[in-house]
């Protein structure tokens, strides 16, 4: 690092050089280098429209920035040698504007140009989520939708509980991240104010124009309070716990489908070209993706942990060490959309397998709460089902049967209520229908939940859109 | 504990005493007992509107659960015997109703009612925090007021930068404990919709009315899936997080007081009523609370991790693993309620002392961006008005001097456009009052986001009065 | 709480009720009562034997403790009125001692009093562990030992992956818990030492005789800096720290029994005694305990980042955030005890079934590595004869076979190294028995580590006695 | 990447593109090449020894792996293409070493391979991390050393408590880093045995001599159970969580620094060439390292929670989830190791202050300890002591005096004991000389402190050099 810093009035000796290397972030925030660009457009327009600089001067500046973007994306400026994505593009404007360069820190400081930048690059990441997640719901869809049909045993406790549809055990997943969804929606929301006009701490000494700038950069209000704007990282925080939430679910998801695909439950089939293999056992096929991805969630969890013990007990305004924020956040970032990306072409290419009453639902006995409200709709009280079929599980086990096996007339020993309609009621068709309730398995209330689903996944769609056209754009404000 | 499980038709070795004492969760989920009581009133109401009891039956169901209430609560049951709160109230409902109380778990599991017990629990937790913050809100607000006038030094890592309002100072944790509010009234809604129907995880196989159900409990919408509603525990994480974040600005208030508070910085005194004393020491006076509450910041923040890292990896639907999600929630509700409620008391036996530009100042050239300002406003671009005052800073430091004791012929020496109007520019009323940014300290900034805030809170307060009327009422429901 | 505190010179004003009630610990700290007594009667031993006290004091002292005491055992005080157990010492001796009991706190603080006490409490609480995870030790070796020439799959990616013994599985857990008390007798070494001494930070003013001390409360060393004493919690840490490893441990097997007891895998069976049923499933027979334990690792891995939390930032000496420090570590130790001694009931009352080659390993090819090694050992470099194994799993998935239904004839086609021997080599027998090295799954190499793992635990127990006689006991030191 | 997979024998379909990019670990697990190319040298001579291979082959895989080596140090591999580091030098190796590289996975997989690979790296780092650790240490002894005679305030709750020597602080921080530096000890003989021979989970079935392998790659011990072996990532934990209680004592030696460094506080200074300087506030000098330090305390104690986090609840062996295990360790001993580097300079370049009684001790009423033991000296028991110096101290505030200001006579209406020589008995040396115990703050105590170090550390550089030996060298196994 070569470079003169932007505070060497006061401070006259050169950093030590570990010291520079050790405090340089650059290496991180020139992530947010389109970001920085966009919010120094918009202040230099600012500035202009108050006086502090001529048209002339803003028009330098503005041209000054389209180079520097230029010039970063054909690599031609070395970050490396800055402190910082702001020293680079205010140095960088040096050479490129002139004086008119050293204006644009003009009632401004790092501490909310960086709370510009992160709350942009929030605005644009929840954006991005949210077509990541939309993309998911689409793909559990067409899953669920593809499915129609199709039994599968629920688990609770990992022990057989009752039949239900595929679809709906799919649709469980859309409820899911159709919540973690609504959430990015609101830290879209929340971030959606314009920092500026705070300076260090107190506030800015000119007159500046906070509602212009933050019409240019698209905020739909203007920050209150100076020391809060630049002390809190509430808007970082959220976003990374709405990753956390979303890895949870998605790990969960991998959970069941690891299971799931195991020879011993044999109930969904990844395709092998999502699969990997051993180094020494020649027969393996291991569901690799999954578990990463339940890796993943407990990296981004942990990740959330670390933002928020960087924030425990620290004193009002800036300190740095919320410099370390940003690393955090984008590896949140990266993680989650990766993990999104490749489980929607893994759910893709899953099968779910057939499964039908005759062979595996005895196993588990799961038609056992449809026999005991057989027993309550003919009058029963339910807790007295209950502890009947439970007796009459506990004969089929030891004797090695199936409900359906046994005769009228032993059943009638535990119970008089029990007639011959009793075989069909717990029939797999009539354990799933029986289900009526709209939350239920029936495959009416799946259809119903399907079409529901659709429809408002449309509206999400909208609703994306509608967000996209609320972050700025660089060549527009720049007058490309 | 000697009451027969509800489940032991199935299972019908006792269970070892070891095993009973270990898996009972009756200690910690006793505190859902109006919850569970109210769930199950409802419940019963529904039953009857679909035939599956009678009026008497409905009758002897809810007088029974009044009574059940009133022994609780005179403790003339023993809790300790059961296995948990739902099997108490059904046991207990026998003794009291007959066999109609056999007939309340029809179509329903301990899997969705628990998570009805929950949201009716993390609505009216939502509600009070709510509470507790627009009581803290009132407080910052009421401090902020009495305040004007009196000036502080704002510092940005740990350094003096530039003098404030202490009014400014407080209410950067107005916003913060505001968008902490808002986050909890999200919570709310996010919480408010029955779960009822959903019964084990495949849904209840007889034709309840949900409508009618969540009309009773005063649920705005039914849930969707019944695998997701026994499965997931967001709502639950999110409370907690709210918790976290509303803990996490507390101890950072808390940090700042503990500091102003030392005998060095001096600006901020806490009533002895509210300070401790040494067993050895004679002399001390310590900001015990201020620690405690910093201490179960971080508390609270790790039962974050706890309820992550509980769901981390769980396969679908319900898991036991979930029973410890209460022990946690309850923890987190009770230190963030306890630290508001003893912090409010705190703030209000604070008083923060005044300070004036011609003590303590100088030490920090406080005044020196404002300094800057003023080469700026004379035609100076920042950068180098930045570096000229960078540079009087150094010579003043050398020279124990302060900035206003240098005569304008030697101030010409660094930049020709220092004039004698100088001086006033750099006056603690004029660094203060040229913070004209709507977020700025100036004080006509200030009075105005006072008086902003004022009228945000009577919303507030009208908004939290309208989340107490949609929580469900026992006497109401039973017909008291 | 109505008793004077003890500081109450220098602040005279009476506490805040609510903030008394806020800052008290008593109801957490009670529990150190033990600790707190034998450290105040050695700590009198101390100041007689310099003159501090007189002999008379000194027994009036360790007969008023005695008395506090059996009066704390039999209820016949009331903690709830001190602010925490020190005080309660104090004011309680005051009563019984009459003068002599305002000078046992000369030169001490509650400062390294509560670093003693906590001292103490660690030491036992690390031999409570030890000894619980020695009976965990016993109770899986006693398993292994009962499951001679049991065979089981072993898997990696829940995938089948070779056969193994389950007498090796059950071993496998042996060393990890035996890691884990190898970790806790470190905790009670870095433990053994004295804070006496320490007072507030500044070191004691009299001329105590620290090596007394120490040897009175059997601690190996004293403390070396005063203001490191009171100021680290690093043993407390590691003791969590522990526990949290331990659960971890804990909770993955009992991730395993969960799995393996699935009707499913079907591989262990958990005695019903051990199991719960459902509220609603009249089949249902879960693992419950072995979810909670499950659940209750991610309490106590919470609980790690609790404490770190706690202590992130905190500046030297006490603060009184440690305050909180103590509920954390009884939460930790509980629950991970409380685990331990259920999990060794339940391990002891499951049998694993009996699993032969001939029905379920085909389903996994099981014996694809053994294959392989069979043709390196002939001749193929390895790499090839995993290629070729490979190829041939693949041609038995597509036509439904076993590797040992292929005749030699068309297995050369494969490779030339193939000859009638090769179906031996693949049997079950002989999978187990070729993994021959120390570490393997062979008859051989089980057998040698069980005999090993005997002997070493015997060392244990021993090491365990050695523990216990190094820790204090108070009615020794005042005289019984 | 283009490559083949080792495993595609078995799944022929070639991975999905994005899915074979989401698995990769090359980018992460490229930074162990060192030490699997040594473990695959050691593995080649072992492979020799039982004849798996011949002279001609080893000196051929042996020549192989040198070229490698310095292929990848002179980039003329690109590592991209590859899975992971494993199948790098395994292909590679073909190219160099043709059939013979082949033969080098018999009896191993990536599963024994990575463990390998990673506690050969633990202990290499366990020894970069106690050379850190040294020379820290070295620092804060010189320091100690340097300021002889130094006299600080020491702070509890924030507030002045009593005097100490500079030196005697400076201490503190010595024994807290000297106790993570036993820990690192520990770790390395944690890490300290053979992982090869477990193949993928049931043990190699060749008769490795494992003996020797562990003596060519210097382990002390083989592994005892080859599931544990593959299963368990202890180890790295616990590197981790020395890693976090380093940097928890380095963040709060930090937090101390910040404070001290305030203007307010005034007791540090620290030399500009470690400091930044504002964008805005031309007067600011921010003690920027130490606040990143500590932030990245924040950091790394939440990589803890990642990897605790990752392996909660993962069933027994091998499981992908794992993976993810390398970027944690990485970055968390990259973050400690880098702070402890630069931490040590900032150390070197603070300048401690003067601080004499006569100006700041009073203020803080720092005598009043010694106040009241002048009082126990001449007879008062301390309880009475402390009431009447806290009684005092109130009187000294409310006038605006110091203790040494109230003559005898009013001294006497407070306790009788007191007499003229009570000045003496408070004044700074007194204070300071008074703490006698070995681990307070008394020239002598402290003196004796530093020589004791002196020699402790001397002792822990023998020792480190014992470990550098135990680690092995990969010139010296292939032959260099």
């Amino acid at each position: 690092m070569k470079k003169e810093k932007i505070w060497q009035g006061r401070i006259q000796s050169d950093p030590d050089s570990l010291a520079e290397k050790f405090t340089a972030s650059i290496s991180t925030d020139i992530n947010l280098y389109m970001q920085d660009l966009t919010g120094t457009a918009a202040y230099a327009i600012g500035l202009e429209s108050i006086g502090i600089i001529n048209g002339d001067e803003k028009k330098k500046i503005l041209s000054g920035l389209k180079k520097i973007r230029e010039n970063i994306e054909k690599e031609k400026i070395c970050p490396g040698k800055y402190e910082d994505v702001h020293s680079l593009v205010e140095y960088e404007l040096c050479a490129l504007a002139g004086d008119a360069a050293g204006k644009v820190h003009t009632g401004r400081s790092r501490n909310d140009q960086i709370v510009t930048d992160e709350l942009l690059f929030i605005k644009e990441s929840a954006a991005e989520a949210i077509s990541f997640i939309i993309s998911l719901l689409d793909a559990i869809l067409k899953k669920a939708g593809s499915c129609a049909g199709l039994v599968m045993p629920a688990y609770t406790h990992m022990q057989k509980a009752q039949p239900v549809l595929v679809s709906h055990y799919l649709l469980s997943y859309y409820e899911k991240f159709s919540r973690n969804c609504k959430k990015l929606i609101q830290v879209f929301e929340d971030s959606d104010w314009l920092p500026l006009g705070a300076a260090a701490c107190a506030g800015s000494g000119y007159g500046l124009n906070t509602n212009l700038l933050a019409e240019l950069l698209k905020f739909k209000r203007t920050g209150k309070n100076s020391m809060d704007i630049v002390s809190s990282r509430d808007y970082l925080i959220d976003y990374i716990y709405c990753c956390t939430m979303i890895m949870l679910n998605l790990g969960r998801f991998c959970e069941d489908l690891i299971i799931y695909s195991s020879q011993e439950f044999s109930c969904a089939d990844i395709c092998e070209k999502f699969c990997t293999g051993s180094s020494i056992m020649p027969q393996k096929k291991n569901p690799d993706i999954l578990e990463l991805i339940r890796g993943k969630s407990a990296v981004v969890a942990g990740s959330l942990t670390q933002i928020i013990t960087l924030v425990k007990g620290l004193p009002s305004t800036y300190n740095s060490d919320m410099q370390e924020d940003k690393k955090i956040l984008f590896n949140a970032k990266k993680e989650t959309l990766d993990s999104i990306e490749i489980f929607i072409r893994v759910l893709e290419h899953t099968e779910f397998k057939a499964f039908s009453i005759e062979d595996k639902m005895p196993e588990g006995y799961m038609e056992a709460t449809d026999a005991a409200d057989y027993l309550v709709k003919k009058g029963q009280s339910f807790r007295s089902a209950h502890h009947i079929i439970g007796k009459i599980v506990r004969y089929c086990i030891k004797n090695n049967m199936k409900l359906s096996d046994i005769p009228v007339k032993k059943l009638k020993e535990y119970s008089p209520y029990f007639e011959s309609d009793f075989y069909a009621s717990i029939s797999l068709k009539s354990c799933i229908n029986s289900k009526i309730t709209s939350c239920g398995t029936s495959e009416k209330s799946v259809m119903n939940n399907i079409s529901k689903n659709t429809k408002e996944l449309d509206k999400l769609k909208k609703t994306l859109n509608n967000l996209y056209s609320r972050i700025p754009d660089f060549d527009e404000l720049t007058g490309n």
